[in-house]
């Protein structure tokens, strides 16, 4: 690249791209857009969760200027902590959203050494040889922004996670004359949000959720249990202000969501009167009928409270007959059997439980079509460059741009890691840099890789057999009985006959070979013998001991 | 119960209830209706497919007088092979499911001995003291029936699955006439399909693909590919017609949508000229805008010809940059992932991919809330079951019942198991039998319960690691170095220096102990040692050999 040209790469991600990192140079300088982790597919086993692969920052760590973290949800703050443990960076994060940084940071024992700064929507702040404005947008969480990045080479705009809402629960839209004036300004490249770019229309406001939560209160007879995630500060606002019109008072349960909104209302983003407010003891205490109980738990996770509540394992309450248990979410895609488990449990319960598409209680936080249009109308920008979205939902956004009148030549399709130039009057599709994901399992980060993954998958499948075969090491003999040890293969105490016949099998194919790698051919004919008995294919390990 | 009281038995299905097997017994005679499979749920390791429980009819089989499948999908037809495995009875069906069930029984090598009996909706055919009528009813399959079953015990409707479309693709639609009738003759009791109960509304006709199908024709320039299920013959002749309309022949891709397309055009339920079929090899030579294939896949099933095509493994042709693929089909909940994989890969081979919602490519085969209500408006029952759904949609159903005027005591939400017996003007719920579900895995049915579950869980968690300790069994000390094997647990090459840590606590075990269980208390010592290192628990076998 030419070295005063301006370059971005979108980094991490399940193939949503630069959904969790997006790297900006201009010259030797690098700023960086949001750090944030996502939650292993179906069939990643045993893995925690996911971080961007940043290896590209390994030798240019004295280059990075600074890291701003659009906002406060998980995918775009929870890979911070990483990043400060491999070098030091400014951080730079509205309010509302370093306040929930803070809390992760603290947890690492990485807030002492971080070096944070606060700015506001509409601020201006220099980041290096950036420019950075900060502008208003409307997403599931308060104080989300969107970038303007200025630089010598060329004026870049970032729209982060966002929707337009004119009636959001804050009364703060999306920063309309912002986005117009840019588009007075020659915006050189958007990127934009991609998320619902297959979902035609207009995304509901937040203000919906209002009337759906007042006819929920109305019929209600006894306690109103609300599971949202507990980063939905203006979910909780919905939830107080409806307790107040239904004479209702509210708790909230389990850590995160105790910690968030203590937060939250210290912060100013969550105005609630004290008096409304009383903790999970005395609402267990009162009348059902005056209570409202905010928990987490919307996508069945085991360890969350309605999902324990579902499973009748929640230490401090249970579900009552009577109670109406409200999901103000929508199941992320690969969980929607875990959400629907809870949902039938509950119901099991007693509770009666309502959710979407029964009753409107959840919006989704991200533009759709017509809202996408509108961004590229307002920005106009000369190059575009679809973000946060798989494959298939950029294709349905650069589809757009191009009926917007943007030229084909001047759109880019990247994946993770795809370097992009803007120089003098062109676009550049660089070559790939590492820029995938990186698995975190255990304490473990990057160690299980797709050998790994792929053992875990033939285990989950067959599960596996160990053998220990004792040979007369002169003659190569057998002697005593082979021991066998299985898990995952088949129901030990009614596959007594199968293993025996397994051992007759050692025997002959101890006895066959010629001496040679008596362990390997134990292995092979006993993989072939399961498959031929049951059909399942157990990973099996044969120990050989002779003895002399 | 009493001998002469007409009893239901719901059974099979994932929570689904009486979606895949529904018993009826008057006093010493049973009927099956139905006999289904179901696709395993991603937390079911290794399985197959899903079968009822059918233990029940263990000491009653020579009381079965017949058996009733209702339409030719899978989760009504699968598990009959498995039934006819363990006893005898005559099948009734229509002719299109008869012929898809054939196809199946003939694999089996059951085909010779089975009693088939074709029938005709609007036939009446006596079945033991059991007059059961067939009446039509739109499915997303041709030939789809409801059932009366009229007994001295009084008057059962049972709906299958069904929607109310004005206009299905072969012109004839569910009986409201029949349905009508119904309610003036005083049914007992109405066993309804719930599947869509949480979706407001009116499930949208066939129909509406045509347009969409259309607009598809009309934008695409080079071959159309159209993925769906193999059994959606209505589905086979909307595409026939379209590409009849827009000058393109069709080719079936794929065995199960070749054979089914083959039987469907014997049996007159697929109507197309012969100089609009052409077979693949023909296609794939031909111009490709004169060209629709249809293909199956739409669950991203990895050995689907579409999920080939998208990893680029498919052998008799690839996607060409510029072929357009429809997906007529919804991801069933847990084939999310899969699904949006497939569809990401198709893009990058440079396909244009369309799927719901991008456009109306696909619609719902059951009832949603207003045509369910119409159901029960039309039969007017005294006693309502709802079936065929999970809780959440039997209790939505319920309510909608109780609404239109049902007493809260005649409506029975049940599981699978649970008998409901319509005696002299009362029900009564009896107490459960089995009748959940059983795994099918490779060769074996039944032999992976929960114990075998837990454990691939916990080896597709965190792998295995299997150790061989040889003793001098006179002191009981260690000789020689342990042998450490681990499959799925970390990445070998890089954990060397654990694997020689994990030797040294081997041997500090061993040395620690004062004889006894050796091999338990190694594999109590190594199982924290590893999670103290990795924050991850592998299960742990250990061989121990004495040697003399």
């Amino acid at each position: 690249m030419s070295s005063k040209s301006l370059k971005i790469i979108p980094m991490g991600g399940l193939g949503e791209v630069g959904k969790n990192m997006m790297v900006v140079e201009y010259g030797d300088n690098i700023l960086i857009i949001d750090a944030g982790v996502m939650f292993p597919e179906n069939d990643m086993l045993g893995i925690d969760y996911i971080i961007p692969d940043f290896r590209y920052l390994d030798d240019k760590k004295h280059l990075i200027r600074g890291i701003i973290v659009t906002h406060g949800h998980e995918d775009h703050t929870g890979a911070v902590r990483h990043i400060l443990e491999a070098f030091q960076a400014p951080i730079y994060a509205t309010r509302l959203t370093m306040g929930l940084l803070e809390v992760k940071l603290k947890r690492g024992g990485l807030l002492k050494d971080a070096q944070l700064n606060v700015v506001e929507a509409g601020d201006s702040v220099n980041i290096g040889p950036f420019e950075v404005e900060f502008f208003h947008v409307n997403h599931s969480i308060p104080d989300a922004v969107g970038l303007v990045i200025n630089s010598p080479g060329g004026l870049l705009v970032h729209t982060g996670d966002y929707k337009f809402d004119h009636t959001p629960v804050d009364g703060w839209p999306t920063d309309f004359s912002k986005l117009g004036e840019l588009g007075g300004r020659g915006v050189t490249a958007l990127l934009a949000d991609s998320t619902n770019a297959d979902r035609p229309g207009w995304t509901p406001s937040e203000a919906v959720i209002d009337g759906a939560l007042d006819d929920v209160f109305k019929k209600a007879k006894g306690r109103i249990l609300i599971g949202t995630f507990a980063s939905l500060i203006s979910r909780m606002q919905q939830v107080a202000n409806a307790a107040q019109r239904h004479n209702r008072v509210m708790a909230f349960v389990g850590l995160s969501m105790v910690e968030n909104a203590k937060m939250a209302r210290q912060l100013g983003y969550l105005k609630v009167p004290d008096d409304l407010i009383v903790n999970i003891d005395q609402a267990l205490k009162m009348k059902p009928s005056k209570v409202v109980l905010m928990c987490t738990g919307t996508q069945g996770e085991p360890t969350s409270v309605l999902a324990r509540l579902s499973t009748g394992s929640n230490r401090q309450f249970d579900i009552d007959p009577g109670d109406t248990v409200v999901l103000s979410s929508h199941p992320i895609p690969g969980n929607e059997e875990m959400v629907h488990r809870t949902i039938n449990r509950l119901f099991q319960h007693g509770a009666n439980v309502i959710y979407d598409p029964i009753a409107p209680v959840h919006v989704s936080g991200h533009a759709s079509q017509e809202e996408m249009k509108l961004m590229l109308q307002l920005v106009r920008p000369k190059y575009f460059v679809p973000v946060h979205g798989e494959l298939r939902h950029l294709k349905q956004h650069a589809k757009m741009a191009r009926e917007l009148g943007i030229p084909e030549e001047n759109i880019a399709v990247i994946e993770n890691g795809t370097p992009v130039e803007f120089d003098d009057d062109k676009m550049i599709i660089g070559d790939r840099v590492p820029g995938g994901y990186v698995f975190v399992d255990g304490s473990g980060v990057g160690d299980v890789g797709p050998m790994v993954m792929r053992e875990r998958e033939a285990l989950a499948r067959d599960g596996f057999v160990s053998v220990y075969v004792k040979l007369n090491g002169h003659q190569g003999e057998l002697t005593g009985e082979p021991e066998i040890v299985s898990k995952g293969f088949v129901f030990i105490h009614e596959a007594e006959d199968l293993f025996e016949r397994a051992k007759s099998r050692i025997a002959s194919s101890v006895k066959d070979g010629e001496g040679g790698n008596v362990a390997g051919r134990v292995e092979k004919d006993l993989g072939r013998f399961f498959y031929a008995e049951t059909g399942r294919r157990p990973t099996v390990v044969v120990f050989v001991s002779e003895t002399p």
